[in-house]
C-alpha cells in the first residue's frame, strides 16, 4: 500500500476559492487498491508554501507527492513537465511578497522534471474522456517555486533511495469561476477530480506478483 | 403550462457525437412548473434541417422554439442574438452539400433577432455558476441556416399572433470530444443540459395571478 | 473616377493612438486608376459618430464608404458582413455615454449586410499576403453603432438610386499598441493601408469600355 | 568588436518558407557599434541542426549566438528562457524522423537557462514597439533541441572561460504565411528583424571606459 501526499493551494487573485483545493479537500482518505490519499492545504505563498509541504512530506512520509494548482485560462488538466530556478510575480502573494526574477535554490541546477509518469497519466486521464495535456511550463509564481521545491527535496538521499516520485497538474478554472472570467475554459470538480484520482492510480500500479 | 420545442443536431464533421443531442435527448418530457418540453433531432443537412423542424414545429405546436447546436472551440454556453440570411460551408454538411454565399430566404431580411430573453437566459445561467454569454454570429453553417429559418417562420401570423418565441443556443464540445482537439474548452453534458432547462424556465415564466 | 469616403475613428478606451485612424490618415487625397480617396475622422461617440458620418457624406457626395475601426484582439483585417440594431457597451464611448440593448433605428431591420464586395475584398488583401478574413460581427459599440448607421442612411433614395456602396473594415491593433496588451496579434499601419488600398481598388473596378 | 552568430532554420511542415531564415539571412554582415554579425542557416532536423551549430561555432569563433526559430501561432518576438533535455516531435523533421520522448543529451540536466539578458532584451524590444514577451517553453521540436544542444555546448571550457553567451528567439509568422493559418497572428520580416537586431545590440552593450 503507498501513501500518497495530494497538496492544494488556497485561494489567491481576489478568488473566493481555489480549484486545485475544491478538488483536492474531497479526496482526504480515498483508499485505493494500491493507494492511500493523504492531502494538504498549502498557502499561496513564496517560501511558506515549500516550508508547509516540507512539514507536510515529514509527517505523511510519502511514496508519491502530487501538487495540484489552478491555472485559469487552460482548457485541461496539465501534468507538468518541468519546474525551474526562478520565481517572477506577475500579482502578489497572499502575504504581498512579489519577487521579480529571483532563484528559489541559490545555485541549484536550472530545472527539475517532474518523476510523475507524464504521458501515462496524460493518456489515462484521456481515455477516461477527461481532456488532458502535458505542459512545459508551470509558469513562475507560487506553483513553479512549489514544484521546484518539491523535486529539489526528493533528491535528498532519505527519499531518492526510496524513489519517491513527485510532480505538479495545474487543472482550469471550475464553471463558478469561469463565470467571471470572460471566455475562460473551465472543468467542473468532480470532473478533475477523477482525473487527479486516476493519476494517483497510474503513479501507485498494482505490482503483479 | 407551455409547449416548449427543444432540437438538437445528429453528429457531423466526423464526430461520433454531437454535444447538442447528447444533451438535448435527455430533455424530452421535461415538466416544469410552467413548461412541458418535447425534444427532436435535426439532421446536419442544408435545407432539410428548416423542413424537419417546420414539421415539428406543426406536430409540436409549441409555445417556445429553442434549437441547440454544438459550437466547438467555444468555452461558454453562448446565447445567439441574431441568424444571418446567408449560407456558407467550411465543411460539407451530412448529405455533402456545401453552399458557398446562397441566401437562405432569397429575398429575405437580411437578419432576425431571436426573440428569446437572450440577456435574461444569459444572467440566470451564470447565476446558477455554469458559463454563459451572449453570441453575436452564428456562424454560416447548419446552425445559423435553422435559426434563420426558424424565425423567418415565426414571422408567419400562425405564430407571430400566438405570440411563438424562438432562438438558438450554441453549447461546447463535451470533455469526450474536447480529448481529441488539442486545447478545446468544454462543458459536461449533465452541466450545460441544467443550463438549457435554466433557459426554458426563463423563457416560460410562471405568471402571477 | 469614383468617390470614395473612408473614415477612421478617433482613440478610445485610454489609447494614445487609435489604429484605424493612423492608417485611414494617410489615405487622404489617394488617387488610384479609378478612386480618388477622400477621409473623415469619426469620433468614438454614440450618435454622433453616426451624425459626423452623414455631414460627411452629404459634403463628399461618395460612390462608396468604407468605415474603418480598431478591433484589439483581431489578428486579420476583418472585413464585416452585418451591422445590427442594436448598442449595448462595454466602456462607456468618448462622451461617457454606455447604451445598455439600445435600438440604433427603432423600428429599422434588425441586421444590414454590407454592400462591399466583402469576399473579394477578402481574397484581393490575402493574394498581396496580408492576413483577411470575412467577420460576422462588427460587435455592439460605437463601431457597430456607425456601420448599422451607415448602411440605413444608404437605403435613401437619394443614395440608392446612385447605387452608392458602403460597408466596414476591422484592424488589429498596431505593433506600438499590442505591446501593452499581452499575447494581442498586431500588424503594422503601412501593411493595413495598403490592405485599405487594395479594398478601394475592388470596391471601384476599372470599367472595361 | 563582438562576433554574434545569428541562426535561422529552413523551412519545415509544408511551408514554403521558414520566417526565421527570412529575417537572419539579411542580417548577415551588420555591423553595429560594437558588433558584427554571421548567419548561417540550420537544418530542421534533430541532430544534424545541432552538428551544423557546432561547426558554426567554431568556424565563426563566436562571444554571442542567437538561434532564431518560427513558433506559428505567437503574436510576439519570444526569448525563450530554457531549454529542456527533452525531444519529443509532433510532425517529422525535414529528415522524416520523430523522437519520442527522448533526451537530447542522454545524463545531461533537465534544463538549461539561456545566457542572454532575457528581459533587458524583452523590454529593449517592446521600447521600440515591438511586441516582445520572455517564454518559458521552447517546446519539444527542433528548436528546443538546438536550444539545449547550444547550452549544453558553452559550458565547455573552451567557451564558458571566455564568457561566450547564448540562446533562442522564437517569432511569429510572416503575413504571407499567416494567410494559410486561420486566425494565425503575424509580424512582418522587417520589424522581426529590427528586433534582433535590439537583441544583439542588447547583448553586446558598448563598454564604456
Amino acid at each position: 500500500m503507498k501513501r500518497v501526499l495530494v497538496t492544494g493551494f488556497d485561494p489567491f487573485d481576489n478568488e473566493p476559492v481555489n480549484a486545485a483545493w475544491e478538488v483536492v479537500k474531497e479526496l482526504g482518505g480515498l483508499t485505493t487498491e494500491n493507494a492511500k490519499v493523504v492531502v494538504r492545504q498549502i498557502p499561496t505563498v513564496f517560501g511558506e508554501s515549500i516550508s508547509t509541504l516540507y512539514t507536510a512530506i515529514d509527517e505523511v512520509n510519502p511514496d508519491i507527492v502530487i501538487c495540484v494548482g489552478q491555472a485559469g485560462g487552460r482548457s485541461a488538466v496539465s501534468v507538468e513537465r518541468i519546474g525551474v530556478n526562478l520565481s517572477d510575480a506577475r500579482i502578489p502573494d497572499n502575504r504581498g511578497v512579489s519577487p521579480v526574477q529571483e532563484p528559489i535554490v541559490p545555485g541549484g541546477p536550472d530545472g527539475y522534471f517532474s518523476t510523475l509518469p507524464v504521458r501515462a497519466i496524460v493518456e489515462a486521464v484521456r481515455e477516461a474522456g477527461i481532456p488532458a495535456e502535458e505542459s512545459w511550463s508551470a509558469g513562475t509564481y507560487v506553483c513553479n517555486h512549489l514544484l521546484y521545491g518539491l523535486m529539489h527535496r526528493l533528491q535528498d538521499e532519505i527519499w531518492s533511495e526510496r524513489g519517491v516520485l513527485g510532480g505538479f497538474i495545474h487543472i482550469p478554472f471550475l464553471p463558478e469561476q469561469a463565470v467571471r472570467h470572460k471566455n475562460a475554459p473551465s472543468l467542473p470538480a468532480d470532473l478533475v477530480r477523477q482525473a487527479i484520482e486516476i493519476a494517483v492510480g497510474v503513479a501507485c500500479p498494482i505490482e503483479m506478483r
